[in-house]
């Protein structure tokens, strides 16, 4: 960031009075540019016991699975982003169960929403950004080619709480400890 | 926005080739300037079954109650940006306990995340955004006095939870419903 978007004259990158922390701001127009995290909003895609991932055709993790998912834009829940992005890298359609995991990935700047979903039909495909679309039972997930550390926690929980029979909401800091 | 931050040419808002949304973005240096939802993250500190309200000094709402909240800043994990915000806001120590609850705000392009935490001591008084610091019983809550509705809705779940002993998380969208 080296211009003001509001008045187009060079920006600074210093504590603004009143402030405890460095931001990009105008000393000709005094607009703050405040920079912030992003959310990214995914699902989990079921269908018999099996699970629906995306092999990315984008970097970054071109090659690796994921499990759809993507920033959430401006004007949607967390849930529509979710189901917007399995739609998009897909072209499938689910119906959103609950609210699952949230991890907190300060390193970059973001978090990741997780929702359970129930795959609506089989009628999908790659969008423009997989390779390949397709279902895995818990043996078959690619575990070595997963593109995220997200998705495979998230996907190894969920094997987990299967077991049990119950889905508890739990936010997770990537970076602690060993997870 | 008007200007290129990247290179302080004019921008566009319109549908760049391969998307699907308009954006702002250049067509001299070709960067997009993607706008995203914000998280605002929040505490509610108990004590002895008491709970930490912050009367605001600054807009909006200038004068109405609220649990200690604000955007999450970068590098810093959502439960570290409750932590922060509870101490700028009431000068007050909290450890974390549990998330709470996600509320999706998308007439306004955030997603509100709050968490259970234990107020650690009574030394607490108004940050530069607060005019007043106080601890209230159930009984005591300022209900018309309230900043926000996730507050409201925040706290009336805390009570209800309370009375069950168990604290479930929820994502909820506030825009839908009654609620």
């Amino acid at each position: 960031m080296k211009y003001c978007s509001h008045c187009g004259e060079e920006i600074l990158f210093s504590i603004p009075e009143g402030d405890n922390r460095p931001r990009y701001w105008c000393n000709h127009c005094g607009v703050i540019h405040y920079q912030n995290p992003k959310i990214v909003v995914g699902a989990i895609p079921v269908w018999e016991g099996r699970f629906l991932l995306c092999k990315r055709s984008i970097e970054p993790r071109v090659g690796y699975w994921t499990l759809p998912a993507g920033f959430l834009e401006n004007g949607e829940t967390t849930r529509q982003g979710a189901m917007r992005e399995t739609l998009e890298e897909a072209n499938a359609r689910v119906e959103i169960e609950s609210f699952y995991r949230l991890f907190d990935l300060p390193h970059i700047n973001q978090i990741y929403v997780f929702f359970r979903a129930r795959l609506l039909d089989l009628d999908f495909s790659p969008g423009v950004e997989s390779l390949e679309t397709a279902l895995f039972t818990e043996a078959e997930i690619p575990w070595d080619d997963l593109a995220f550390h997200t998705v495979r926690l998230t996907l190894e929980d969920y094997f987990r709480d299967r077991r049990h029979g119950v889905y508890p909401t739990l936010d997770l800091d990537v970076r602690r400890g060993s997870r």
